[in-house]
């Protein structure tokens, strides 16, 4: 048999079996909060449970065999699943009326986007909108699984790149790394997101906003439990902290798993990430300066602005402290093209990655030089090591069709209505898994009044930007259900 | 010596004698219109013809060794004193006051780009704007010169891949094959406009009109001498045959000579001719009978009207006879990702190229095969050949770096003032030599109102697009001018 079902199912069963339990964790804030929901919370958990336990136990005589082709499958129908599944406690609490918004809100959560279709956020009950952040951390933890240990296994996009500096992943033995790899980056996952709600709760916000806004901050989701999102908290310090941590959630976990150990030039000396630093750090002071001083007539409060909005694109964290599109028109443009920049590979972040763009660019110049030098082979270099002709073309590749993705989403979204500058603000910030786009689904908008088609259109984009395109693509072709 | 800088003086002094000529033959058109430019023109010819010929017969000793390096200067600075010493009858006749505009207005002709700061085109003299439609027609003919000649011989973009269709060239041997099939081409450029010529005027046009727009419409320039262009010329007659000449003007010329020979067969088996001419039909039947049927209620100037500016764009003609930016937010995008598109390689059309897109469609489908089967090779197949790896790869990076550069444009001109939108048409369009975009530099606007920063980043797009990038963008890299 081509495809190992049985193992499949076993797996998503498994699944919904961890997404159950993690939905019972709303329970003690329904409680605490009185905000009666207990019991839609536990109907959800039950049913979720319930269909996860007979998934998982009728399969459970089979023979463990998981084929490459059958990752594929797990991969993309888990996350539809988990979303899915996470339907539940919203349409059961009423917060929610209909299936294709409740799973625009889900898949925006596990895919860690931050898209909303929430008009009026402060008017949720307290247990469901920590629902709604908890999704984004669960597709946090799933983002980490699948990129230290599921895309390199399968190899999308050029993701071998950065697992080789991922710490105690070799190429073989892939199983007990994988636990192993991912465990420790769980750790360092879990304490920044306790480390920054003790800080926010410090400067200032409640427990309950402080902890949620960590969850989404991790993750770099960007679902808020304001209104406002960010601009709610005008406190400085708490835009400063939130800065530094969609600074840390944007970069690739191994990295920090280094910092944290003290071996700083090594991460210093890692090509990706001093040129993610470099570029926030660069395009930050200029940009915010400018705004500053032109626009604001206040340097600080200008340059927090610019800083917290570029950091917040760039990491596809997606919180809004400022109206970016009210700046100016160039910044607007800026702000649109940071949507495909995305963070760090090995990071939560979605989008593009520095690590392709920094390669693009470097091949780019290159490229100038081969048409000089057209029998010279000159490779590109990273972290001191010649790339292989291969991923640099599978680098290429990807953001060929990552933009060729783009352009259909936008024209699709464009033919249910939408005018031209939303549909590529909303197709570009589902795909690059941002949140906020440019248009009518800016910063201070929402994605409440698309039409239900839409809808569907971002959640498709969002599932296929998310696990790396190829992933969900693949399952489209007739080759992979034939076999050949 | 690194580079034959007399010999490239002397080539550049050559072209120069050769536009001077081209220049004289506008003084016809003023004696016969009494338009009183007769000086305007004299002195413009007498000051190209004495620089060109100081240039050409103060180097007449040098050895003519002309070197790959060297090709890259004349090419590019080329482009630019044609460009340059064109503006020399609008600056004289006092059409345009300025020198930002006059060489905005030329290098839109070279580079067959027909975006215009013209406000009123009408009002200027007939000489002169029989000079502006002239300076796109030899623009086009250089553009022959440069795809079937030089660009292949340095390799630029994948440019190898259709030369090897063309009639009568071979790897070696290449100055006498070059003007062997410069000339065949030349001939099926020049009949193609003497027959549209003919068929307009006995639709109806004027003989000068007719003239114009042939040679505007070959070239794939898209300068008119009306104000409202092609919907100038209600009469269907005459908008279908300028359908067919725009086809013509962006199929490969050396397909059309194939034709012409009547081998229809090959001409059918070529795939890039064939992805041209099914979209293209493809495209103008569906979105024809939408526009028709749904928004003007005439199914058959809908049809005419789409089909219209769909070949305009797609071939980078525009020629506009309709505001396509009118008619649904969806058709619009449709429009600018069509700025994208470009004819086939080989035409005088502008753009990424059939051929390119194709090859990029066909890869991104077998990039989901390889997926699967990492190991096996699995080559791109253009007209039944494997398309090697290493034009697949070239392929793709200039697609990116097409991207990227139409990216920094925009950003640029939206840093002179422009708004979002209008800065993407403005850089699109320009890099595309496709000429009118969407926003305020629309199908119904013009580039007259332009910040004159903005005007320079447009002409320098033009030329990027035209001359396939690499080819000047090598002149900025300090390795082109160190060595090495
Ligand atoms: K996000
Ligand atoms: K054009």
């Amino acid at each position: 048999m081509r495809f190992h079902f049985k193992s499949i199912i076993h797996i998503l069963g498994m699944l919904l079996i961890i997404n159950s339990v993690f939905m019972l964790t709303a329970l003690p804030f329904s409680i605490y909060f009185q905000d009666m929901q207990h019991w839609a919370i536990l109907k959800a958990f039950a049913i979720t449970m319930g269909a996860g336990s007979l998934a998982f136990f009728f399969t459970r005589q089979t023979e463990r065999v998981v084929k490459k082709r059958d990752v594929y499958i797990v991969v993309t129908f888990g996350w539809i699943l988990m979303a899915l599944s996470a339907t539940l406690p919203y349409l059961f609490s009423g917060a929610i009326h209909n299936l294709t918004d409740a799973f625009f809100e889900c898949i925006s959560g596990y895919t860690t986007t931050g898209a909303s279709i929430l008009k009026d956020i402060e008017a949720v009950a307290p247990s469901i909108l920590y629902w709604r952040s908890l999704t984004q951390w669960i597709g946090g933890m799933g983002i980490i699984v699948l990129t230290v240990a599921i895309l390199p296994l399968i190899g999308v996009g050029g993701m071998q790149l950065f697992v080789a500096e991922a710490p105690g992943i070799s190429a073989d033995k892939l199983r007990p790394r994988i636990t192993d790899t991912a465990k420790r980056l769980w750790v360092i996952y879990i304490g920044l997101t306790l480390t920054e709600t003790v800080l926010l709760r410090v400067f200032g916000m409640t427990w309950y906003d402080a902890f949620n806004h960590s969850l989404t901050t991790m993750a770099t989701g960007g679902f808020s439990t304001k209104n406002a999102s960010i601009a709610h908290f005008p406190n400085p310090l708490i835009q400063y902290t939130i800065i530094i941590f969609m600074f840390f959630a944007g970069t690739n976990f191994s990295m920090m798993y280094f910092g944290f150990q003290g071996q700083l030039k090594k991460v210093w000396n890692n090509d990706e990430f001093r040129a993610y630093f470099l570029s926030i750090v660069g395009l930050s002071t200029v940009f915010g300066l400018y705004v500053g001083y032109q626009l604001y007539g206040d340097i600080e409060l200008g340059f927090r602005d610019v800083a917290f909005q570029l950091v917040s694109l760039i990491t596809t964290t997606g919180f809004v402290s400022a109206d970016y599109t009210s700046w100016a028109p160039f910044l607007t443009i800026l702000c649109f093209i940071l949507l495909f920049v995305g963070g760090s590979a090995g990071s939560t972040a979605g989008g593009i990655k520095t690590v392709r763009h920094l390669i693009l660019a470097k091949n780019g110049w290159l490229d100038l030089k081969r048409q000089l030098h057209p029998s010279a082979v000159i490779p590109v270099r990273l972290n001191g090591k010649a790339v292989s002709g291969e991923i640099t073309y599978t680098v290429l590749a990807f953001v060929i069709i990552f933009l060729i993705t783009f352009v259909i989403g936008a024209m699709l979204l464009a033919m249910t209505g939408l005018d031209l500058m939303t549909a590529m603000g909303a197709s570009a910030t589902s795909l690059g898994n941002v949140g906020p786009g440019i248009g009518s689904v800016g910063p201070v908008d929402n994605f409440a009044w698309l039409p239900p088609m839409a809808k569907w259109i971002c959640s498709s984009l969002m599932l296929l930007g998310r696990l790396e395109l190829f992933t969900v693509l693949l399952l489209f072709t007739p080759f992979f259900w034939r076999g050949n």
